[in-house]
């Protein structure tokens, strides 16, 4: 199987990548709501929130994709959390990186990404309006993002 | 009651009127799809597709808004349709002439508007993805659009 | 976008931008159900409650709507509150007097608004009967009113 | 079991019989969709719409109740028919009278009740948004109307 | 609006103005399952049981017709309960009497009706079978009653 | 399996085995609406209407326990109709003279019972509002009855 | 009403009166799980699980036809219990000895039926697989079933 | 993967293989109703009507056990058919010898298997009440049966 | 944006971007049954089936790994169709190489690849079990495939 | 009723009696995620998750497809549990260590199996992502699996 360079949008101005579902998850939620981009093995229809789907396609595509519309909480320290290796808590794998130079480069309020425990991050997950399973298949492929307020001008 | 000057985008490069559930059915229409924008007095529960509504807003704010985002058809000669005033097939009504200046400002493919008759009108929007149905006081202010393509660069 | 001046009523005495569903939810509360009306960043669908959406409306316009028909509860103190400012509980943004000068003329009970710390609201609101989300942009744009009975003369 | 007075209303301005369901179709129907008002021995089940019922009232106080919200089609020439006497087509039950009254005195757009053939006046009613049933138990206590636009000023 | 007198009967024997899914709960109902008759303002959605309607008609002749079928518990001391008046629990309106009258007069096993404070009335309609929401405009017009059981002969 | 005498009624003045289901389907039939009481072998899920069952009871049982609740339609000559037997249309097993007995000695209405050729029944079948699946085993034990109206007195 | 007695098997080898919604139920419950055949005074629907009727039959007839099918549960001491008559526990009303015989008669593994005390029955009941609502008149008509397994030969 | 002898019932009486489902459409059929039992490549879902699954087992499997329950048509003269082979309208594959003679040997009316072109066997399958879709490898490993009455002795 | 190579799987010996919903009907689907693999523009959900979404990948991506999977018809000549250019029916687009090449390839049972025009196109899908939307941009980047059986070796 | 040898693939690759919604879970499953196979008296509607069944194939033959596709967790000590024989808890059932050798010689993890007490095992079953629930007959014939993950190569 092949690589494949990402689609032309279907709308004007948005990210091909996201489907109807997503944009309406995009679009519904509101301050302090979390999102969850995860990865080809994370458990997402276990935690009892909507799953959206985004098959084949890298976490860190659809980061990005996202970042483009949603805007970063800026109301609390921590708007980005990835899950902590387990048995390794201080560990960055090589998508952690990518992860941070997506958020400094498209977010609207860049911030350090933050990370939890394994059962922490799930019990996090649990709580969040939606969780986008992508097919990232590499380990550690997960990020929780809150989402801000785009303030008057 | 007061005007309103819009709002702030809820997602960054999206217009802010727009409702989850309009963009879900904007992002979900295929190419040749049909999407009515529909004035307050129009019977949008009886098509038997979709309602979406936009209480309180004019027909010409929503189609400016749509126009953004969806491309018209530019496989057929009319991309786009209002309905013929009853008993004067000719009468080009004021809200007319603002439909076809946002077509013109704001389409993608600019194209003139075409008419269909009352009942054909509604036999039409039988067939439509979905309606919008806003809160335009206008007689006549329904606008029936056909989604095209965006073509690879 | 410009502004709209309102709309014509789909029905005889209601305010236009009252839709089926909001009327629906204004009759069917009872005595001491609250009604949260919010702004375009509430995080409305995490409440738990059913949403309804007036996309593109201030919040201030559909407080005066919902109050020509909607009795404020005489059986409590404080039968409407705001969220208050985030690290500055005392503040009073621009809009909390609007939202004051509206309960003082269109209410039926007129009452002083009292306020909620942040998250304080959130528990509240997820007892509410509804949210109505409209596309207010100012922060702290939410009020919560709680429904009273109309006595038989 | 003795007569009652009508009854306080729930909401400011709209009288207390029409249910939260009921206030939701009226709003929702839209120019040139037709509304049941049916006696007890109506079949309303059988019509494929929705049914909203109103068990121990007349026909004609609910009849009363609409007409103050719902504008009568002026686009037609007649927005209102009772079903005929089944063998004799022309005769006018007292009910006719009372109901044209009412029209007379309380629709936005008065006119006079045309007839349908009781089998004719079921195949009409299929096509309708939806028939309220009351528990009026004159016979031939049925009544269609067509709902019309309220003008621009 | 004017005073209706009732109805005639949709089936033998049973008081007409009973709808269809009231006789459903009604007979669906057990020993020892409540069913509240309640006033226009009371919070019947709220509760989380089904909710029934009869707007438009009073409390009073909702009992009376209920009573027809609905037989009392007798394993229990106080098989009726009304809503105390807020701030003096001793007070009996008027149409606690009526209550007491109707089941004296049509109930198989009359007892006199006990009272619940405000809150405590809302915790046990919670668990309640149904509620039957009428038109009742009279203050404090609700009632409680537990179903009992009709011995074999 | 020893047969069994009744039962007690559940609900006053209605007998006992008529469920919380099918009083709701009684009630809610209108003027004209057909009620199937089938046995045990009809194909009653295949009707495409509403399937009720009394299993273990025989058709006979259960007409008379509609019969007291049901008025007859006297609009039409024939009310009733049993499925003639398959090759001889003019026999008359045993549970035919049962039927009329029944509607001779319990409906508001009595009139001879019409036949009706065994797929005719089936198409008529198709349009009733109900079925009550029975456990009568004898052949051809199935009876289509038309709901009338009580007059006013 | 007559007696009438049983009828013929809709289905080779299984009893007439066990309707398929029950057969469904009886053969997707598990080891351990309980079924209850209750009177027609039980609170069936406040049980919160999924509830079968079998108007007009007695619990007796019920257990015998559910026993040639159902194995009862050998794993525990006490697989089958009724409701403790309401002050006098040690009551045996002539119904328990109706019970104990056809568990002796028609089950795999007869054994001597427990009892519990009336809320002690309910609390059981609320956990069960599904309750079976008869037409048993007789109170304390009552009783629990606990589902065993069917050895390998 | 190696054959496996069948399975002890988990109902006294009754094939394991049954599921729950599948019981509850072998007795909920009525006189003239068809039961379609597939073979793996069977276009189950496309017929429109109930889609049973028995994964694994053969089609000669299911229907031994289905013949123990189900009656067999005596109405009409081929209450079997089977699939033709596409191209020999006269073909006998080796499974439809196995299929008569298991009707042969257990059914109550055995009769002669006809057959049906492929495309009027899909027709007739659209009809019916329910499919069996089994792991029947073979090709043309398809029946449909019409269920018969157990007359009365 | 940029190309991703591909993913890995998450089940074994599974192409890893088909999701669980897309397993399900390439499992459920029979001989006979059409599967479309659609572009981006293709007008998915007006067609009335079963809609699953691979946003971001191409539909060479996906026709290659659902053939993997699924046997191609041998019964009929055209078991794939690709949608022809409007106004051009011999045209070639380079993507209908790619598709053949694919087919070559990874079918079971590899054929020529037929054309339908248009509207054709839409009207052989409508009947088609689901649709695949990918993000394919190219236009034209749509086809059809009709599942076979895997005969038994 | 005679073995059966399995049956051919619907699909390639994947074995015959895994059904579409089987597969459905074992793709959506994620890492951690747990599926239990359960015998023929295995209470798995009682669980609360999704029941999916593989009747009249036992517990080894859905063991070792299921075992083809699914990786078993290798973050946890014991990724496979069975349920320990009532009151013998070291008892080890010959389908203990045919289970065992299933895992040895198919898993792409192999691991000792370790048991839980019976309602250990069933609190941990409510947890489950599915249950299978096959025709296995023998007792104690039930295993908890817990997915893994295929890390990138």
């Amino acid at each position: 199987m092949v690589g494949y360079s990402g689609g032309f949008p279907m709308l004007r101005n948005i990210p091909a990548i996201l489907s109807p579902e997503i944009l309406y998850s995009l679009r519904a939620m509101g301050h302090g709501d979390d999102l969850v981009i995860a990865d080809c093995n994370f458990p997402a229809y276990s935690m009892g929130c909507k799953v959206h789907r985004l098959d084949g396609l890298s976490a860190t595509q659809v980061l990005q994709a996202v970042l483009t519309l949603l805007p970063l909480d800026s109301f609390v320290k921590d708007p980005a959390h990835t899950m902590q290796v387990v048995g390794d808590a201080e560990a960055t794998p090589e998508i952690f990186n990518e992860f941070q130079t997506l958020i400094n480069d498209f977010a609207d309020n860049p911030a350090p990404i933050a990370t939890l425990e394994r059962f922490a991050f799930y019990e996090r997950a649990k709580t969040a309006f939606a969780v986008i399973q992508t097919g990232e298949s590499r380990l550690y492929g997960n990020i929780i993002l809150k989402k801000g307020v785009i303030p008057p001008n």
